[in-house]
Parts: structure tokens; sequence; C-alpha cells
């Protein structure tokens, strides 16, 4: 049969990556795909550096308009990232019914509805494994292997770089700052890491799965989304004590009134898979009600890992090249006309469990003050220790049962005006699945 | 569009879930789907308990020939289990041009050559998500999510009953009998608990799964088998102590000299992923050239994580119904006529690393003599403790580097023979992934 023809959109780590991939591993992709994947056309800014590269077999251009208008070229790769050039490629790629395969989260975070919608009415597929979660297959899990299910919630590590400092932080008791550094040293963080450190970039795929698991549209602008520049190396360890560690979760949830959607730092039990996974690493735990908890852990960036999803995507697209759109699996789960539009809940109206610390003067009645104000509020505690004291200061720790974040923000706000309080408090949130 | 409709053999454990699964979510599957998935014909051996179940919307019979050759019917659900009748209906449904999904391990294992290539032939789907690991979307994962890589190895705790056995010796202290007949109180061990224990069920599995990620024959019958019944307590604490948990672990591995097939009690770094799948979890982990190692984690087992990978099966066959075959994943991950026939090799030819332990005499030169047989085996010493001598005897533990099976099993037969042993060689293998 003949090959089926790929241009693509970048080569940097992850294009690079794909297309050593293909390469190295062309007869085994064959063997499984049932017909060779072969990339034909490039767009690079360097055109020589690409030639050395990939040799002269391949047509290289640094106008990425002519890969995707070539006629020979049956699926498009865009891996050149951004939302502006590379939505204009993507809608001008399908325009010309054209596949397409991206990684770029933040386009489809974004454009996601408009593209999608521009893919169906052309009758062609863009597939995204790589967008989240790197080399680990989880949109195929949640589009594909969880289809019996009603799911319920998924809480995943969805950003490595964060994963990475937190465990660097916990580990060898440093602060956010150097642990920030030291990533940057090993290139686990980029020069301006605002986008992982803020917690965007995992809002991004977070959003991506919401919208996979519930059939609601692409949302990303309802996301609550707190990063961990925040996060102590004090309440690590505190955290550690008390049985828990700290991970950036994404966390989307169904509720009666709506979907909850937030990233942010949360502390989860010591023992549970999700507090293991360590590093670099990411990992995925989504609820059905069939099926119960599923992990799925693996690279979720990196030059292989994520050119592992681009290509199965590729073999994926191949299969269903000219099946009939009947046959694909719909990009977002659910069938485009069954999408529903569940509100996304605020963070005021989230419901989790909460780990305050306060830093009181040691003197008599602060406590009972303290929790008069958090039973005024029906917050309930679930455990709470105090710190011995040092220079007239304390710390006290209340770990609470569920509550809802609006009268957490109320309370904590009594709690500050109080005269007794030496700083503001420290909020973070618990989750135990 | 028309309903797709389902004949159902058995309504057991797996056959009443997904009865239940598919009528409690059946709005959710539908707007996946795109089409409503009807059962409509069920075979069972108590038809008025089935009609209690079902309804009187639904056929009922006794006779599952009726289903299969019911005209009406597109996708036969195998549930009933064993080799013989199963194999029977399972081609009869394919020789009728109906496609199949089945939970039935055993019958893949075993038959699986001759059924992959009936349904070939016809052109129809046989899907067996629910084969291996539950409601683990893995089958998926490795046919589907892994396919640019070449996959190394695979190491999975594919049995939630042996896991569960293991976990409680652990966490109880107890003996394997005292565990499994826990089990068996609790119902996650059978009453002939045979195929569990011995590992059978778990080589059906791995065997499936080897197939799939080197596209290889299913050859159950070069398996390597070793249950958990001679697991005793005292390894399991003495392997706690050198940092290590006994897991039952089926591993499948390319060598350069052919394929490791093998299930048996292996010590893994108790702070590795696998160590941490607990109670009857199941997890598999995967290891390929590009994405590196991820993991797949969840309920093997029970009602309805089993039926969620059964309705998986069916939302993926009724999109791809009348699609083109070539539409379609092979049975086996590669197209049927790129299999390959890498040789299976047997156990004495597997490497891995070997805990031993002795019971020998108190007695100058003990030492020195065992370590001179495993050095002229070739077999080089990680790290050893002696326990403190009570009564006599002492208790020697090593710890190997990577050694060949034989080479292991030349030793301790030389070791045996020797005046001061008290007892055979306990020997375990031991994985660091």
């Amino acid at each position: 049969m003949e090959s089926i023809k790929v241009g693509l959109l970048g080569l940097g780590v992850v294009g690079g990556g794909t297309w050593s991939v293909l390469q190295r591993n062309a007869e085994e992709i064959s063997r499984r795909a049932g017909r060779q994947i072969e990339i034909v056309h490039v767009a690079v800014r360097d055109v020589a550096k690409a030639r050395a590269r990939v040799g002269d077999a391949v047509s290289i251009t640094n106008d990425p308009t002519e890969v995707v208008s070539n006629p020979q070229v049956d699926i498009v790769v865009e891996l050149i990232g951004g939302t502006t050039l590379a939505r204009e490629l993507v809608l001008a790629a399908i325009g010309q019914g054209k596949h397409v395969v991206t990684a770029n989260k933040a386009l489809l975070a974004t454009h996601g509805t408009e593209i999608f919608e521009a893919a169906s009415a052309k009758g062609v597929m863009v597939a995204f494994e790589a967008a989240v979660a790197g080399g680990i297959p989880i949109i195929k899990a949640i589009r594909e292997g969880l289809t019996a299910n009603r799911i319920e919630w998924i809480a995943g590590i969805i950003n490595g770089t964060t994963n990475y400092i937190l465990t660097e932080m916990r580990n060898r008791s440093i602060s956010f700052e150097q642990a920030l550094s030291q990533a940057q040293q090993l290139g686990y963080a980029e020069a301006d890491p605002t986008s992982d450190v803020e917690g965007f970039d995992a809002a991004q795929k977070l959003t991506l799965l919401a919208s996979m698991a519930f059939g609601i549209p692409v949302q990303l602008s309802r996301a609550y989304v707190e990063g961990i520049t925040h996060v102590d190396d004090q309440d690590i360890s505190i955290a550690e004590r008390l049985g828990f560690r700290i991970k950036l979760l994404g966390i989307t949830r169904r509720r009666p009134e709506g979907i909850e959607l937030r990233v942010h730092p949360t502390l989860v039990p010591a023992n549970s898979m999700l507090a293991n996974v360590e590093d670099a690493m990411n990992a995925v735990l989504v609820n059905g009600d069939a099926v119960g908890q599923t992990l799925y852990y693996g690279k979720g960036a990196g030059e292989e890992p994520t050119a592992s999803a681009v290509v199965a995507d590729l073999v994926d697209v191949t299969r269903l090249h000219t099946a009939d759109p009947e046959h694909r699996v719909p990009h977002l789960a659910f069938q485009p006309e069954s999408m529903v539009d569940i509100p996304v809940l605020p963070i005021e109206d989230v419901r989790c469990g909460y780990y305050l610390r306060m830093t009181v003067n040691d003197a008599p009645g602060v406590l009972a003050e303290v929790a008069r104000v958090l039973a005024d509020n029906e917050i309930s505690i679930g455990s709470m220790i105090q710190e011995p004291a040092a220079d007239g200061v304390a710390t006290l720790i209340f770990m609470t049962h569920l509550a809802l974040e609006k009268n957490v923000l109320a309370a904590t706000k009594a709690v500050e005006a109080m005269p007794f309080m030496r700083s503001a408090v420290t909020r973070l949130r618990v989750e135990s699945f």
C-alpha cells in the first residue's frame, strides 16, 4: 500500500523527536499501521540546519503555508507552538481537507471549539494525544478506554517542571527559588518559567481533560489557576509530618451544581499513588463510576516521550484516513451534537479539605478565638497541632474536613483581622482520593 | 441512527455488570458512541432468574447457539468462560459474520491464533480488553497508545487475588495459608484457588500482552509459570528489611536471543511504583524505547470494572462495525502478515537478580564454600547478610547481580549437596526496573 504523507511544521525538540522515532522504528510502525508513514515536507526557520538533520529526500521550506497547501501531504503535524500562527496554519490545513496532529495544548485550550468545529465540518481529524501528559496515552484512555463510565473526577500531576521542583524541595529541604534555579540548570524549567510555575500549562491540559470527561466545551478562562511560587518549604515539611505531600494537581470534578476546574498546590496522603509520583514524572488519576480509580503514569515531556504520542496519533489517523467520519472517535469524546453546557463553578463554590497555618502571639485564648471563627463559618476541624512557641510566637496548624472555599476565605479574613495574628494565614487545599 | 444489537452469553458476575452498566449509563454511552447499544438476546442457564433481572423486553434462552445464530444480533459478547463451549460459540459467531467481545483470557491464550485467523478471514473484530487487567485499558494502550515504540519489556501485577494475599501476608505477618483462607472468605479467592495462586491466570494474560508487544503468536505453553504457594512469610519480612517487596509479576522481555515469558514471585524495590500496588489492585508497567516507562493501574477484576472494559469494547466495535477492516486495529497490534516467530526462551536462559536464602550449620568455612560455588557458576554477589545463629544454625542471604537462571540452578544444586546444609535453598528472583 502507498505510504501516507506527512508535513511537519517545526523541527525543534518534539519535531526532532518525531523525525527520529519515525526513522528508527519505521519497520515496527509500518507493521502496526499497515503502511509506511513518511515525512515528505518540513517547515523550519533554519533550512540549512534542518537539511543536515533530515537529509536530501525531504522537501524543506521556511514557509509553513507551503507545507499546509502541499497537495501531496495527507497529515499536517503542527509542532511550532503558540496560538496565533499555529491557529492559522491548523485552520488552513483543515480547510485544505488535511488531517492534523498537534501537541499544542495552549492552542486547543484556547481555540479548541473553533478548530474542532472546522474539522468536523470538513470531515477531518485533529489528534492531540501529545498535548496532555506527553507520552502517556491519557487522551486515548479517557476518550476510548473508559467510554462505559460516567466519569466523576480527574486529578493529575500534569506538569513535570513543578513536580520536579516540589520533589527537590522536599527531598533536599530547599526553597522554591533554589529548586527552580536547579531545574533551570538541568533543563527541566525554561528561562521564563511562568507558564509552568504559575500553573497555566497545567490549566490548559486540565481544560482539555475536563472537556473530554464531561462532554463540556473547552473553556480555559473558567479554570481557577494557582501555581507553586508561594509554596513554602516549611509547609512541605509540616505536611510530611502530618502524613501528606504537596503536589501541584489539576482537578476537575462533577458536582450536582456544576464542574470544578482547578489547578493548585494540594496536600495528598503520602501513601497514595499520586504522592509517590516523583521528579518530572506525570500521572493522571481518573474516577469512573463503573471502573473505579485508574491511574496512568509516565513521562509528561521530553523529545521522544512526546514524539511517542505524536506518532501514535499518526498511526491512528493513518488507519482512519479514508474512513467514514462516523467510524472515528469524536474529538472531545462525545459526539459534537451531544456536548452539554454544564457550568464551571467559581472557586468560591469548590469543596475540599484545607490546611491552615497561622502564626500567632503565644497568649491565652487565641486558640479559642480562632476555633470559634472557624465554627462560625461552618468549617469543621479534622485535626490540629500547635507548634512549641518561641519568642512569644506560636504556630497553629488546622486540617479541616470538607469545607466550602468561600467559607474558608471568610474565616481567613476574619482571623487575619485579629490583633494576635503575626502574619497572613497560609492556606493550602487537601484532597484524599 | 438505529441501535446496535448485542447478544450476551452469560449473565454471571461480568455479564450482570455489563447489563447494569449499559442500563445505568445508556445516555452517556450513546452520546459517545453515536448510537444506542442494546442487549436484545441473552443466553443463561437459569432463564427465570435472568428474566427477573433483565425484564420482558429482552429474549432469553438457555441455548447459546440461538443467540449466536440470531440474525438480529450484530455483536456477540462471550462471558461464559472455559475453553471448549466458548471456543465453539465464538467460532460460530465469527462464522455468522458477527463481531465478538470476550473477557475470556484462557480461551484466547489457548486458541487465540485460530480465533483471530477466523475473524480476519471473515472481516470481523474480536475485542478482548476485559481479558487482561479488568477495567484498565491496557490492551488499548499497548495496541494503540504506544504504536510509536519498540516495546522492550512489560512487567505487571495482573492477578488481584495473589496481590491481595501477598499484601495481607506482609501487612499482618501471616502465612500464605492464613491469607488465602481470608481471601476466600472475602470473595477475593475462589473455592478452588489453583488458577490464581499457581500463576496460571497471570500466565494467560501475560501471553496475550507479550503477543501484542512483540508481534509474536500467542503461545501459552511456552510460558514459565510459578505461583505463590511456596512464598514464606519469613522471606517477605527479610525482603522488607532489604528494601524490597514480593509481588507476583508477569514479565515479558525482548532479549537478543529471544523473548522472556515468565510469571513468578519477584522481589521489587520497595519505593518502586509496582511495589506500592496493594490489595487486589492490578498494574502494568510497559517500557518502550521512545516513551520510556509508562504504568497503568486500576481494578483488575470485579463486576463493574470488568464490565467497563467489555462496554468500552462494545463502543469501539460499534464505531467500526461497518468500517473497512483496514481501518481497524489488528487483533494482536501488528498486521497478521507482519507477525514474527521470535522464539520464547526457556527459563534456564532467563537473566535476573536472585535472592538466595540458605539455612546452614553455624561452622567455620561455610560462607567461604558457598561463596566459592557461586563464583564458580559466574554468579556475582551484590550484597549478603548473615542472620545471628541460634541452636547452631545460621541463615545466609545473598542478593546477586544479574545472573543466568541455569547457573543459579547449578549453584543451588551444588550447594544443596554440601554436608552443612540444613534445608533446601530458597530461591526468589529480583527485578529492579
